[in-house]
């Protein structure tokens, strides 16, 4: 990890400790349960552990399966090895005076509160279960680091390159399966760590689903294929979808895919710093419902990404969100057809200044292999 | 869908029904929230969607991006694409007259149970949220049908395969990544979905911790390679661990795999129905401990496999589980030696009336590659 890195998680610590002393006094703490939000706060990467966070120091405990991986990779915060979780809990609530304990309430389950309860009650310390510390550390996430746009264009670059490779093999008679899986492998060779989501590659009529899954369709000449793919690049996911056409294209087709091809653009067009969210959404809502698809169109138009796929800001008519520079959204409308096609495009980029700037260089014209 | 399944399933709904009326009364409902639960009780798999048990119908509710998908594969209940879940929701309640919902407490965050309470309150239904019905569900999984038992033998024998094919280029200079790479793309294109966990192939000093992540390390001759392993095949999970030797062992190492391996086979040696699994562990953990590595093998013995990778039962110190016909377990116990090598070897199965019907027909004599 680079100083500077190191640095940025601190002074991250601080900001959460700043607001949680405004908001309850000196003596609470803060307990960090998701995989993801650990990840972000200490760059250690695992389904186990958890983060506490005090006003002087942070506790990171685990238990002694990955100890050893803990001790060698974290340095902002202790590694505690505990052999008994609740008595460990306890030292640290003694140690600081911790009186009340904030949550993660959309990571944290009923059943594991109610296990938690008992313990803090045991010295005296109160579980605090409002939204605080979920929406603290998601504003923190809102808004992108250098390094973490980094990750997300390295992402989408071995994203693009595995998709170009890809094409010389999209033909008839190919799977819509064996589509996937080779895509896959071919973002793990180039260094992806894993894929953003169960890739979406589908044919024909399957197209209109918007999330459909591969299977052992082939691809047939005159089909469309909506490819929804992306990779994980060091934690961070990148998100594109490309709809292509195999063989040959009717005019319908290809009417559909260009009214999808300007709703995209228009709405990309209104994106930078200022613009409410909502607005871009009904850029491209607008563009659709004025050729007569509004009603094939119901998803949001797009959403954050960064250490999960899907996070603040949401792209769509309800989101109160105002754009920053360093948000990360996708813009990816579509028009799905029932038992006919389907089409989106899909690109990610970063909230500026004055626009947005596109981490997505694949060309948006209409290939057709 | 075979039919047999369906009856299967509806046979499950109507257990689930009676003991809920046992439990509540006549005007008890189910929401069922998490992913497995729901493949398991509809074989519709997909991260989004909720279950709700009444006593007379069940309905999925999914929004319509998976409509398409759920209205063609779920026969076993009714599907209902909702454009507004609140509005749903309250329409069952009310056509059915539920008074009280269970809801699974191990999978319904604290903010989740804050959005239904308000909407069930609206019409006059109280949110139940004991652990009853994580328990039904739980209780009923931990016995796997012929059907069940299929899907996991076929997951396991594609892990072998995979694994077999895998030894050719098990030699110095590989690294873990490449490994871990290889193996997946091998149980994929063998018809895996996907893998039971993040494969672990790690070498060397590595191979002391029991969850180490493969990396750029390479395999050196001299050196133990661990492989912890599985494939999923249509939901179904399967785990297999295997220590192999490069080149050449030393006597030490011999010594510690021998003594892993009488660990393991003692405990499956004590596995048939009436058994408590915390005595099958005991035997793991007397064996290594009568040779004096106690304190180096720490984690359970083994568990539960199914439609989740660990669930019921667990076979540890604490399990309270006994043994029947139909559990499925792994047997894994190890030894782990910080910064010298670790030996894990791991076998999963069935309980049967008399023994273990092991779904692992890979030799356990120490190979050396």
């Amino acid at each position: 990890m680079s100083s500077t890195t190191e640095l940025e998680k601190l002074r991250k610590f601080m900001k959460m400790k700043k607001l949680s002393v405004q908001l309850y006094g000196d003596n609470v703490g803060a307990l960090v349960t998701s995989e993801t939000n650990i990840r972000y706060l200490t760059d250690f990467a695992n389904s186990e552990g958890t983060l506490f966070v005090t006003k002087n120091k942070s506790y990171l405990l685990v238990d002694f399966r990955y100890g050893e991986a803990a001790q060698k990779n974290v340095t902002n915060c202790e590694v505690v090895v505990y052999d008994n979780y609740a008595e460990s809990l306890k030292e640290i609530v003694k140690k600081h005076g911790i009186e009340q304990l904030m949550i993660e309430i959309s990571d944290v389950t009923i059943k594991r509160a109610e296990s938690l309860r008992p313990i803090l009650n045991d010295v005296d310390c109160k579980l605090v279960s409002n939204n605080i510390l979920d929406k603290l550390i998601s504003n923190m996430r809102i808004i992108k680091s250098s390094d973490e746009i980094a990750k997300i264009e390295k992402a989408q670059q071995i994203t693009e390159e595995a998709f170009l490779e890809l094409l010389n093999i999209v033909k008839p008679g190919v799977t819509e399966a064996e589509l996937a899986l080779e895509l896959e492998f071919l973002m793990r060779k180039k260094g992806a760590e894993g894929v953003s989501f169960d890739l979406i590659t589908i044919t024909g009529k399957k197209t209109s689903m918007p999330h459909g899954v591969p299977g052992n369709e082939a691809v047939q000449r005159g089909d469309f294929v909506t490819f929804d793919i992306g990779a994980i690049y060091d934690g961070y996911h990148s998100d594109m979808t490309r709809t292509i056409a195999v063989g040959e294209v009717s005019d319908f087709q290809r009417e559909i895919y260009n009214i999808v091809l300007e709703a995209q653009l228009t709405a990309i067009s209104k994106v930078k710093a200022g613009v409410k969210a909502s607005d871009v959404d009904k850029a491209a809502r607008d563009v659709i419902k004025s050729k007569g698809y509004g009603d094939y169109f119901k998803h949001s138009t797009g959403h954050g990404v960064g250490l999960d796929i899907h996070e603040q800001p949401f792209v769509s008519p309800k989101s109160e969100a105002i754009l920053s520079p360093g948000m990360i959204i996708t813009v990816e409308p579509g028009i799905y057809l029932p038992d006919r096609f389907g089409v989106r495009i899909e690109d990610m980029g970063a909230v500026t200044k004055d626009g947005y700037r596109n981490f997505a260089t694949l060309s948006k014209e209409l290939i057709v292999v």
